[in-house]
């Protein structure tokens, strides 16, 4: 099925981000995520909902953790950072919030494809998370032609946006680590109201 | 126009409210609210809602504050409260979340137009906001009767819907008063990100 | 209580801007509301959960309503109209999403209390809806003087964000007549599933 | 790093779960899809993002779509489908909430890990999705048990939440291929609000 298809051309393209990852960025982002009194998520359309997913896991974790435009997230300051998501690093809201952001003194780590994006750019921190555009895998390229269809698998941002989320899962693996938490640490901050 | 006899009638409905309100109930409103660690605010629909505005207002003071079912509510526990706002008292969702957190320990603190409906049969302290049902002022009753129009100018739950954020909005001020805080204070905690 | 006057402050500003209100800007406002195919509604903070509110009875209408940040909100184009809630009128996200709008061709309508900021200037139809700082009662200044609290009872926007919720819900009950629609015609479009 | 062993052992529980995808069920999930007036997405937590992400895509190819719990969604009724993500199948909002979609003669479709769950059982169409509990790969257990961990290294709903998302996203492009749509008409009706 081209659903099988699709899933293969996701799977490729996280695989590939994972051999590209760089030891000491990631060390790099989890020092500031762990030194940070707050961590800020911030992101739009379903990139916001992969910050968010994050957001949920950090909480689990016991840190200190808001996502931006939320009910109960207060003003952020110089002992916090904000983790922007934007694959393209140019999304208008997200550059003049993590502005704001950064005049007010706290650092920036960006999530994006593009290291020398606008948003790359005002950064303490890029995580580079290729998208299509990137790395458009030969294999998956030749059998769509093969099967006469040369349109996307994986529309617009899927990409970058499930790579992400993937990616911020395993954050949160090397996380739990790093602290010392177990699964059942999470699990007894688990919302019960459900 | 109607516009402002439907704005008549909520104002009649708020002074009525206004007028009942009792001193020893509030006092003891505030005291589990600035006594509990955290305060979970629980609606649906729009009464969802005015839970929101007024977490938002309780974080702007420097209080403790959840909205369930936002990204990074924790689990509740015997140090938190839980304010549940519904007008019947009965829908089935907040009566299923109340339950929960009453037996993991919180206080529950309601606010509704029926103290002996579910959920104000398992609550710690009772807010009686009256919507439409229970004062339909004659005055606006007569009016549209004159008018030709027996409908109601409030359909739903838009009475008490509306006198709840205004109250709220008098227990913030209230709550300043308390905890000796001033409205720069407030300004201090609102969010810039936006 | 400073409770009950907190509340008496608010429905002061309830009816001043209710006296204030002009009939024929509201019936044009009605015009644009009804002849759009959406109506998108933008608000951010407690301004936006005043957008919600009024957003979920136009549902209840049967009008087509998104909210701008929710799920399933689409593109806008010219044939739509978007209602941007703002105090100030000079919110910078309000002002770069109603910027797009409008260069999209949908018609704007913002709910402000300043007629001549950067909203209210790009707007189709502005409706002035007065806050704290515009319309000041003397009676309540004086009552707080008496009291020795020259502080705030509304602090911040509220008194803006209440009154908008007002007028709103007045403009449901004049748009109920407008369509011929009954309670019970809102009660069959109401969610069912909480 | 211990990230990139995290991403190995969600990379291995998709591709299990793509291997066993049964073609005629994923059909029968799309003539639901494609037959229904409105679909409606239910989940909670993570499942609920996951739920997003997808009403999302499906907004952009154009079809009737709701998210439970959101501001506009509507009544459900007979014409139309409730997708349920729930990996348990047992979380009691979504069971209460599917109860009521079921009544009203709604078809229900859920996506769960277990089958002979509470949802599975009221279900019109069940998607199993297996998370870890149910594919556990030797492969990583024993890499995990060479490195001296014995913890998940993707914790709670991890697995379940980010194979379904990729599944759903295969969906995605099952359907833009059933419904003759290209990436550009995606486009046209993603939101340009941000």
């Amino acid at each position: 099925m081209i659903l099988n298809d699709a899933i293969d051309e996701i799977v490729d393209n996280i695989n590939a981000v994972s051999a590209e990852l760089d030891e000491e960025t990631i060390m790099e982002m989890l020092e500031i995520l762990t030194s940070s009194k707050n961590v800020f998520l911030l992101g739009q359309g379903r990139s916001g909902l992969v910050a968010r997913a994050f957001a949920m896991r950090l909480m689990h974790l016991g840190m200190g953790v808001y996502v931006v435009g939320e009910t109960i997230t207060p003003s952020i300051n110089e002992e916090d950072c904000l983790l922007a998501i934007s694959g393209s690093g140019e999304t208008s809201y997200i550059l003049s919030t993590a502005k704001i952001a950064k005049k007010r003194g706290a650092k920036i780590v960006s999530v994006t494809s593009y290291d020398d994006s606008s948003l790359g750019k005002m950064s303490d921190l890029i995580i580079s998370i290729k998208g299509r555009t990137k790395i458009d895998s030969e294999k998956n390229y030749i059998k769509r032609q093969i099967n006469g269809r040369h349109q996307s698998l994986s529309p617009l941002g899927t990409l970058f946006e499930v790579t992400t989320l993937i990616f911020l899962d395993g954050v949160i693996a090397q996380l739990m680590d790093r602290m010392g938490k177990t699964e059942n640490d999470l699990k007894q901050r688990h919302t019960v109201l459900e």
